[in-house]
C-alpha cells in the first residue's frame, strides 16, 4: 500500500476491504512520505519492519526485486500522487489497485495509458459503488431490456461535511481536496462527482455525448467547486442531470441514481443499498432486496449473507478487491477473465478525469455545452 | 365554475377544495362548452337549471346582473381559456380563482394584468402546492433564517402518466395537455414546471436571474415537452435545478424540494406531505410533522387537525381557497387582509407563463442562458 | 349534530367530512349543554338560530316534527352520552352517525341494540379508518385469497399525547378521556385500541375467539389504562397481537396492521395511507398506491383525485359519511343498499365495547384469557 | 473453528466477521464431522491438512498441547453440540466464541456454567445484533436517562424464510432448526427469539419479571414453534411484547426495537442499521446517524467508516470479535478488559435458553405467566 497512513480514513477502506473476502494479505506500504509516520503507521498495522517504505518509488524497485515481493498494491495517496505511484508499479509488472479520482489532470491520466499499455500488469480503480450487488442488479436489468431504451438518467451525490471552510480548521480530509495542487482540477466534482457520473454510465452503459455544468464554490476562499450542477446529453438521446455538491446540510453520501426507460425505471440509494425499486410501467413499484426474490445472478455473485441482513460500503469496496483477485490470478495463469467480473478500468478513469475537466471547462464557458476529450 | 365538467379531474378538486371548510357555495355554472353536457354536469352537482350556462361570456353578464348573483368564480378550463373567462370576469367586479398556468401565452397573460389593474375584483391563482401548511412551515423558517443563506435550491416534479403516448389513446386529460393550442408553449413545463417553480420561489423567496432549459418531448409525435432539465441561477448567488417529467415511471406526482442554506437545510415532499425534514448543520436531522412540535403559527392556522392524522392535496387546496375567502371578504369589507394570508398572484401567474417562455425559448437556443420576460 | 362544540376536535372533524363530498347540510345542533356555549358555536358555524339547541332531548322531539327537520343526526359528545343521544333520535326514525366507542358500558350498548331493531333508521358508527381507500384495497385482497390463509395479525395504535398527566393540566380532550364516569371502563382501549381492533376484524374478516390483555396506566394517578399490551386468538387458528399506547413519546397516530396468510402479506400505516405494501411469498415486495396500478373497484369507489396526490384523514372520514349517504337514502326509498357501501354498524360498536370490557377483565384476571360478551 | 462446514451461512459469516479488523486468523478447523467434507471445507479456505479435523475433542487436545495451537475456537455447529463442545475447548484453556442459543436445553446451559466457573477461558456469546453501533448508541443513551424511566418495550423479529415447510425440501439450514434434537425446545424462539430477547435487555438493561407466550406451529407437520406472541413483565413496572415469526410473507430480518420512556423514545431497525430514532418528548423526532452528529462514544469506537456510508450486519458481527479480541488479550496479559467492551457473556446464553424454556412452558400452560429459572 502506498498513502494510507495513519488519520487518513481510505486508507482503512482499503485494507479492510482487502481483507473481508480473504484474498490478499497487506505485508509491505509505503504509507507516508514522512519516515517516522511511516514507521509508525506501518507497525501499527502489522508490517515488518523490512517491508516498510517511506518513499514509494524505493518500495516498487525493491519489492520487484524481492522473491516474495507484493504481487499487487493499493494506491491511497492524494489524487496528484496516483499516477506517479502507479506508473512506478506497471513499469515493474506489480498489478495497481488505484483511488479515483484517477490524476489531477487529463493529460497526466493519458501518461498512465501509455504505462499501462506498455505493462503486464492490471489497472484497477476503486469506483467502489459498482461494487454493491444491487448496482450490479441495476446494470443487469438494463442490459436486459427491463426498463426499455432510457430516457432520463437522474443522478446526484451530496455531501455536507465541507459546509464550513473546513479546509482551514484543521481537517486533514479537507486540506488537500481543497487544494488545487493535490486535488487536481476539480473540487466536489473530482471526489465525489466522478463517483456519481461513473456510477451512471456502469449501469447505463450510455455513453457521454455533451455536458453542460454550472460550478460554485460558496464557501468565501475555496479554489476548487464544491457544488455543480450538470446537464447530461447521451449518446442516441437520452438526457441527464448530475448534482454533486458538499456543502447540502444533512446529506451524508447521498449518492441516488435513478433511470426512467420507456417502459420502467430503476431507483438506487447508497445509504440504503440493499434495495433496489423498479418499476414496470402501469405495474406497481417492487422493492427489489439483495439476495431476495427476483435478483439475479449478478448480484448474487457479489452478495456474501442472506436478504435483510444488511451488507455495506466495506463490503461493495470489497466487492471491487476481489473481482481484482480474481482478474489477477486469471492473468497470473494466462486464463481469462472470469464471467461476472466487472472492474472499474483504467479507462473509466481517464473518462472521469476527463469529465471533471469538461465540467471546469464548461463553467468557465457559462455552462457551454462540451464535449469530453479523452 | 367555468370548465370542469364530468370527467375532468380538476373541477372536482375546485368543488371539493371549496367545500371543505364551509366558506363557498357553488350555484352557478359554465361546465362545458357544449349545452347539453354543460346541463348534465351542472344537474350532476346540484346546480339549479336557471343558474346553468354554456357561454361563460354570458354567464359573467348575467351574473354580474342578479341580485344574488355569485361573488367569485372558479376558472377550470383548459390553459387559453383562463385569460379570456378571468378578463371577462373581473370586468363585472366578479372575483376570479383561476387554475394554472395562467394563459398558453405570455403576451396574454400581460394583457391580463391591465384587465386586473382596472378591476376592483381580486385574481387568484390555484398554485394549490403552496397551501399546505409544512410548505408555510417552510417559508416561514426560511424567512427566520433558520437556515441562513441559501446556496442551493433542488427542486422536482416527475409524474409518469404520459409515459406512453396517452393523447392518442383516448385520455381527454392528455388530449390538451399535449395540444399547443389549448396548452400554450409548454408541456409539462406548463402543467407541472410551472408549479414546481412557484413552489420554489413561494419557499425560498428568492429571485431568478437567469436559467438555461434543456427540454425534450421524448413520446414519438409529441409535439409539447414532457421532460425538462433546468438550470437556475438566483439573484444574489444562490443556484438551482428544476427537473419535471411526465415520462418517469413510477412517479405519480413527486414534487420534492430541498433547499440547502449555509446553516442548515430543509425538504418536503408532496406525496409525504405532513412532513418537513429540517437540518441544523451540524445536527441530527429533525422531522417536523403538521401541528406536532416545533412549528410555528404559519402552518398552525391551516392546519385542520391533530399531528399524524394526514392532511392532504384536497385540504392544501383549500386552504387557497380559504385564504381568498378571507382576502376577498376583507375586500368587500374594505379591511387589510388578514395577517398570514398568503395567496398566488396574478404576477405569480404572469411569472409562470414567463418562466414556460424562457424554458422553451432557453431550450431552442441549446440551453443557453436567459432572463424571464415579465 | 350533537355535541363537537367549539375546541372539540372531533365535532370539527365530523363537519368536514360531513361536507367534503356534498351529501349532508348541517342545519340544526345541540353543540354543547350549556345554552351559552351551544349559542356561540352554532352561530360560528353557521347554524340558525331556531334550529340551536342546548338540551339534545329536546332537539330530537322538535326536529322530528319540523317539516324539514333533520334526517340524521351526528353525535359526537364524550362516549357515555352516545347511547342515550342515539336511542332518543332513532326513536324518533332519526338516522344516526355515531363517533365510538358505542357507549362507557356494555350494558348500556346493548340497550340500544334493542332500540334499533325497533326503529326504521340506520345506526352508522364512525369507524373512520375504515373509510380509508388503501384498506378497502386490503379487505378486498384478503377476500380474493390474495395472501391465503390468515396465519397471524399484528395491529397497533401508538400515541403519545398523554405521556404526561395532561388531564390535570387543563387539556380537554383528556379529561373526559381520563374519566371513567364519561370514558367508560377504557381509557386507551375505548380510545383506540377499539379503533384498531375494528380495523383488524374489516380487514381481516377473522372472528375473535380470545383475548388475553394485559393493562397499565403507566401515568402517576391516572385511572384509565393508557397502555395495552392484547394476545389474540381468532377462530380458525390465527393469532395476533394488538398493541395501544396514549404514552409513547414520538408517535403521532401510529395505527398500523400487517396481516400475514400463508401465501403473502399485507401493511398498510395509517400516517401514509396512500400505500398498501403488498407481498405474495417468494416475490418482491410491491407498493400499491391509491388509484395507482394494481388497485381494484372497492378503493377506487371511494378515491377522489389521482395516486400521488395524497388523500387523507378526512377523506377517509367523508368516504363514511357519504356511505351512510347512499344507505340512508337507499333505505328511503326501499331499496338495497349500493354495492360497494361498507358501514361500520351498531353490531360492530357493540363489540367494540365488548372488546374493552373483555380486555378490562382479562387484565383483572392477570391477562386470562376471555371470550367477548356480546 | 469448529462447524461452519460448506454450505453454513453462519461459518462464512464468522470467518468473515473475524477477519474484517485483523485480529484474528484462522489456522484450525473441524468444520464437519464427516472427514472428506471437513478436509474439502478446510481446503477450500486455506486451512493447512496438519491442523484439520472431523472430530473436534481431538481437535480440543491436539491444538492444546501444540505451541503454537490455537488461542480462540468458533462454535458454529448445530445447537446441540454448542455445550459439550465449548466444554471441551473451555476445558484446555481456549477461549471461546460461540454461536446462539447456547444449547438445546436449559440443564445443559447450566452444565456450561460449571465449565466456564473453573477455566481461564473466556466465553463468548455471538449475540450479533448488539454490536452494531446504534445499538451500542440506544444502550448509551438509556443509560444515559435521555428516555427517562422506561416504561413500553416492543421487540420483533419477523422473518418469512419458513413460510412453508422448506425442512421437507431440501433446504439444509432449515433441517436442523426444525429438528427438537438439534435445534431444542424453541423453533423461531430459540433462533431468532433469543435475539431479540437478548437485544431488548441489552439496550434497556430492565430485568425480566415474567413473560406468557404463545408459541404455534403454523406450518403443517413442524414440531417446533415458527411464530410466537409474547407478552413481557419486567422488574420495575415496565410492560413489554415481543413477536417472532418466520412465516411473516415480506420480512427478511425484520429486528425492530422501540423503547418508551417517560421523557423520550428510541427506535432501531436491523435492516436500516445506521440510523437510530430518537424522540424527546414534547420535541421533534431525531435521525441520529452512525458517526453523525449528536452520537456518543459507545457508538464511534465500534464504527471504522463516516456518517452515510452503511456499515451492515458483517460489522457488526465483527465488532462481536473485536471485542472478543481486545477481551482476550487484556486477559492474557493480566490487565482488566479496556473501556467499552461490552459483550455477550455465558450468563447471556443460559438466559437466552431460559427465555426459550420459559416460552414453551408458558405456551403449554395456555399462555400463564411464567419466571424464568436461571
Amino acid at each position: 500500500m502506498v498513502g494510507g497512513g495513519a488519520g487518513a480514513f481510505i486508507g482503512d477502506v482499503h485494507r479492510i476491504a482487502s481483507r473481508i473476502d480473504g484474498q490478499f494479505r497487506l505485508v509491505a506500504g509505503a504509507l507516508s512520505s514522512t519516515p517516522e509516520k511511516a514507521e509508525e503507521s506501518a507497525a501499527a498495522i502489522g508490517i515488518a519492519r523490512d517491508r516498510t517504505y517511506s518513499d514509494w518509488a524505493e518500495m516498487a524497485k525493491r519489492e520487484a526485486r524481492l522473491k516474495d515481493g507484493i504481487k499487487a498494491v493499493a494506491i491511497c495517496t492524494p489524487n496528484h500522487l496516483h499516477v506517479p505511484v502507479a506508473r512506478e508499479f506497471l513499469k515493474r509488472g506489480i498489478h495497481v489497485i488505484c483511488d479515483k479520482p484517477l490524476s489531477s489532470s487529463l493529460t497526466e491520466a493519458r501518461r498512465l495509458r501509455q504505462a499501462a499499455e506498455k505493462s503486464d500488469a492490471l489497472f484497477v480503480l476503486t469506483h467502489n459503488y459498482s461494487g454493491y450487488p444491487m448496482v450490479r442488479q441495476a446494470k443487469q436489468m438494463v442490459a436486459a431490456g427491463d426498463i426499455g431504451a432510457i430516457r432520463v438518467v437522474q443522478i446526484e451525490y451530496p455531501q455536507d461535511w465541507m459546509t464550513d471552510a473546513v479546509e482551514t480548521q484543521g481537517v486533514k480530509q479537507a486540506e488537500w481536496r481543497a487544494d488545487p495542487e493535490r486535488a487536481g482540477l476539480g473540487g466536489a466534482t473530482g471526489d465525489i462527482g466522478t463517483h456519481a457520473y461513473h456510477l451512471a454510465r456502469f449501469v447505463t452503459g450510455l455513453t457521454l455525448g455533451k455536458l453542460a455544468a454550472d460550478l460554485d464554490a460558496f464557501v468565501p476562499g475555496r479554489q476548487l467547486d464544491d457544488n455543480a450542477h450538470v446537464m447530461l446529453r447521451f449518446a442516441g438521446g437520452a438526457k441527464g442531470m448530475l448534482w454533486c455538491s458538499q456543502v447540502a446540510p444533512g446529506q451524508e453520501n447521498g449518492l441516488r441514481l435513478r433511470v426512467f426507460g420507456d417502459k420502467g425505471a430503476l431507483e438506487w440509494f447508497q445509504e440504503s443499498p440493499n434495495h433496489l425499486w423498479h418499476t414496470t410501467h402501469g405495474e406497481p413499484t417492487r422493492r427489489l432486496t439483495r439476495n431476495g426474490p427476483g435478483t439475479g445472478e449478478a448480484a448474487a455473485r457479489v452478495s456474501r449473507i442472506p436478504g435483510g441482513h444488511p451488507e455495506g460500503y466495506l463490503e461493495g469496496f470489497a466487492n471491487v478487491y476481489t473481482d481484482a483477485a480474481l482478474a489477477i490470478r486469471a492473468r497470473q495463469q494466462g486464463k481469462p477473465v472470469p464471467e461476472g467480473v466487472d472492474l472499474p478500468t483504467l479507462e473509466d478513469g481517464i473518462e472521469g478525469v476527463a469529465f471533471v475537466e469538461a465540467c471546469v471547462r464548461s463553467s468557465a464557458r457559462d455552462a457551454a455545452w462540451v464535449e469530453l476529450k479523452q
